[in-house]
């Protein structure tokens, strides 16, 4: 069959294919927020075969096999490796209209060169033997795909409490790119199950080496890690909320608060959600002052699924969109972090309910200034949007209600190291959507002026944003 | 004129007209959800006049021809057959960009053969008279169409009450459709109108042979109405929600509830949202236990001009699209039925609010398996979403964050006969959105591969997810 | 280089060619909600440069600018024009994406006819002279726009307590236009800032000629300023908010928290918002009685960023898209006013938030009747919406939901007059839009019907349904 991946995939016109090609290709990475292991970046690791690759942890392809009808067993279960990959083989030919279709064959063109077929159960077998010939201790390692990818930089995400032992051994390492932590305190947040936040705090009192009895204990055990992760390198943290807090963030409120929970008791939920609140506040306070950027994850539900998350916890593919009020209790925080004089540090607002891109663009333009290029950015499009319709809707709000050339760009939000990608697969669609405006006359067909948006929201905008070098 | 409704229509490209041509256009239809009346199916209804055939309770007509100023009396009112019609050929040339536009000129082309001209004013005389010709006890009926348009299977949507027994003369007849029905227990659950809601238990209680006094007696009629749907063949369940019940479904609360609404008193609001959820919950085991499809039809707020509700009644054209939250309460009720032993019945979530295609689509997936293909569904483009656009939506939505070759497609929702063409329209648009991207290489030129989708999207899912006979 | 905004601009196929050159192009305006200064059109300004013409209170630029990173005092400060101007060269070239890239580029093309060039900072200096010479007391000024845009009326925004001394004036002198007011109370409703709400009322009481101390007082005074508008050819009021009043607009409530505001006292918020929402009733049932139409703008939150507008003022770019719940306390506000006799004036519903383009739409067709062409409208792409995806969406779903050939059309909402490119960026996407079903064959080519829905679309529709002279 003809080459279904090419090299001008989702270029549909001349001004794209020449964007893409002369502006986007050759950039390099800068994968300011993922979920890779930092352990497995610092082992350069290795893989046995394909499956381990592709289905360890991979949520979205465990919700599609499931809607299939294939089994637990050979989706979660202990079924075997051959066993799994041929279950995901059976699944893809009826993926077409899914990202992952896209995904799985532009994976299979790079790293492994396979370009001529499409997957299915009658090329698995070759798919099998070919991919895992390029495998092994000898074969593909996770530094060797940062490499073909020129993955310049990488922000992990991490607990508070952690040591960042992993990261010190990479900055001493060979590896090809800069690994950095990303601060995500979720668990010092998630006080409505009180005994096991307790556990979790103590845990993380011992990382500051501190005792933690009351707020301002917290507070300053909060500053000590927030300096430990900077002096690592680190340079952004990251939140995940359901829906913005409704609550002020009541100073009194949430020291009341914590200190209940401190003494084993439970606190009431309106409390709880003060400390939550004032918990963030503290944090964007940390971040203006050490120049971070803050990243808001808004609008997933988690768990949904009590089997699954019962067997398998979570990131089972569980977890699904929240709608409700947005608007107000995010302008309201954004409004008290950045009072009158612009105190907001850089802040990336993600939203994975696409109904509320045009919402979060417009606030986002509320809080520029302060001399920084897009200090408010709307996020890229996130998880159940990372596929061309949810680029595309992403960045024509980005660029309807903002300063598209402003734009950090895209991410990979991955676990896995074939996702390197879905860079590519942005860039395409970046491309294919601005060359399609060059080709209508709706821009101009200036290159110089349209190439320059596409190299800096393809890498070097990231760069500056996070200062990184490029 | 050059025809209008072409063998191409809505198939711009070459990969489209091959997909629709070669694998939907043949297949027979399966309507697992419309309003067609019982009754006019088993008489085998005649018609004397077209005007009969489109206005008769079609609000989506009213709307428009109220919109462009048209007189209540020649809408709904005492006007004869033909002064409506002609109120409607007045009404069809301001309609560009409408569906009904589309759908007045295929329905005028399939049966009634009329292709070359369009419909208004002008042509209005020559349409009344070549169609009546084709009419009346010895012309086109209700089972020609049937046969024409090659319909396999109907599902009417019926009262728990009801006798069933235009069913039962159904199944004896010649109609060559198999007719089920569905059970949709709107008036059980409409207890916000105490006498209105006592009469009908009462009535209710009647066609279940026993006495209703208490919520446990309640729910063994149900279980028995249920139990004698499915012996009529009965394989699904339909609910309309304005928005998802943030209530419960507490036992005691329902209890207490039914027993004051019983006694001729009110209950408090709470009290009686606690019974519809407790219904709805008590509906979804009665479901999965008996392998049915459970339907639920979100967000239409409805009679929202009353002087429309004083004259005309329900289904008058005041009816619109609610939001608000859906996605908490929806998997509050999802998760509590499917508990940890995914004991949800197979379940189609509707959307009438396309802002809540995403949320909905990736709900879906948090509770797919069992072994089921599609176990849980984000059902097709409802009512005002049923257009070019909409469907175009929702397809693309089911494919982003599901499985488009899951999908079990469309429905015409209808009351009326003509509108089978419902299908048609929603093939040709599936082809031309799957044939427009193998035309651009985003999907492989391998019309095997997406042709399978398009046939089982067409007929064939239908029939396996709800049992029907292929 | 070749000209970028040329003849066929958005113009991508012949039919949309035909249909704007032929139906569209020559047809004049009626911007029926603008906020021009009525006092700059009374003295006919003049401009010493196009910065005051492009950069005084435009807060879409502000926002871009701000986004990319130009300091505040070349942005609001005390910056020269030449130095605003220049910050605005540096800005554009990075717009590509945002329709400022368009209308900028429209801008310089009419009415200076500048069309050969990019905006930038390489093409500042010249673009300054060359408009420099055509502006200042003996250039263009502002009838000199209304002329060449063949602008025939224009419906400003006013104060009710406003003299309208400036429309008397205008009506007597050579304008071209016909300039009339619109009643704008959002001033009477901002019963949250007490003594601010004082202070105006004691105004508005003067501008009666009465005083007011009651609920009854004020509702007389309003009627009086009504019929004083009305004598003065308003014939529409228009109405901010955020989103629609929950509260009912009980009488008694209202009442008493009239009477307490009065007395120098705070209401409780459910108070003043029974007020509001009573005033917003009475305003309904007095455009009903003199045939005005009322504006309903929904969705903007306003002055977030405290900073910006302790230093600023309102409209200084803090302004933002709100969300929740509006399709019930909508749906209760026109159902209240609607009665059971189509008691609801004209009324056209704008959303700042287009994922409520559906649900206004649906809502819009619920009213429609009283032998008016498009009685309740769906009002077009306003504010953050205002460009070529936001204006499709909309007019997408102005048709799918109802009738677009009813539909009023666009206005120019701006303060500056360069903006009356708008109506012809609308017509372009309007034309570009039909023209390309018409392409494709989902609309017949027909250009009688369809060029009669452009033409009325662009002007005709606006007159008769506001009841201008055409």
């Amino acid at each position: 069959m003809a080459e279904y991946i090419t090299e001008d995939f989702l270029l549909g016109n001349e001004p794209a294919r020449r964007l893409y090609h002369e502006f986007a290709e050759n950039e390099p990475i800068a994968d300011y927020h993922c979920h890779f292991p930092p352990a497995e970046l610092a082992e350069n690791l290795s893989y046995d075969n394909i499956a381990r690759m592709w289905l360890t942890g991979d949520h979205y392809k465990w919700r599609a096999m499931r809607a299939l009808g294939e089994p637990e067993r050979v989706i979660t279960g202990d079924a075997g490796d051959r066993e799994k990959f041929d279950a995901w083989a059976r699944t893809v030919p009826f993926l077409p209209g899914n990202p992952m279709y896209h995904w799985t064959h532009m994976e299979l063109k790079k790293p492994f060169g396979i370009a001529d077929r499409l997957f299915g159960p009658d090329t698995a077998d070759a798919v099998w033997e070919e991919t895992r010939a390029q495998l092994g201790p000898g074969g593909i390692r996770v530094w060797d795909l940062l490499d073909r990818h020129r993955v310049r930089t990488i922000c992990t995400t991490d607990d508070p409490a952690d040591s960042l032992a992993h990261h010190e051994a990479l900055a001493k390492s060979a590896c090809p790119a800069r690994v950095l932590p990303t601060l995500r305190p979720d668990k010092l947040a998630a006080a409505g199950d009180p005994p096991a936040w307790n556990g979790y705090m103590d845990k993380f009192a011992a990382a500051a080496g501190t005792a933690i009895a009351t707020l301002d204990d917290f507070l300053a055990a909060l500053d000590n890690r927030h300096l430990f992760f900077h002096e690592h390198g680190c340079r952004a943290s990251d939140h995940a909320l359901a829906v913005p807090y409704a609550a002020a963030g009541d100073r009194a409120a949430a020291e009341k608060a914590f200190k209940a929970l401190r003494a084993g008791g439970a606190a009431d939920p309106a409390g709880v959600e003060h400390f939550q609140a004032a918990l963030l506040e503290e944090m964007a306070r940390l971040d203006a002052r050490r120049g971070w950027v803050m990243q808001l994850h808004l609008g997933a539900m988690r768990n949904l699924n009590r089997g699954l998350f019962k067997r398998l916890g979570p990131g089972a593919g569980g977890d699904a969109i929240a709608d409700g009020d947005f608007a107000r209790p995010l302008a309201r925080f954004l409004g008290r972090v950045n009072g009158e004089d612009e105190g907001l540090p850089k802040i990336v607002l993600f939203t994975l309910n696409p109904a509320y891109n045009e919402s979060l663009a417009a606030m986002a333009g509320c809080f520029q200034g302060d001399a920084v290029r897009g200090k408010v950015q709307f996020g890229s499009a996130w998880w159940f949007n990372d596929h061309k319709d949810g680029m595309t809707r992403q960045i024509q709000a980005a660029a309807n209600l903002g300063v598209l050339a402003a734009f950090i760009g895209m991410l990979t939000d991955a676990r896995g190291f074939l996702c390197f990608s879905r860079h590519e697969y942005f860039r395409r669609i970046l491309c294919g959507l601005l060359g399609g405006q060059m080709a209508s006359g709706e821009l101009p067909a200036d290159y110089p002026l349209v190439g320059r948006i596409v190299k800096d929201v393809s890498y070097r905008n990231a760069c500056r944003y996070f200062g990184f070098a490029e």
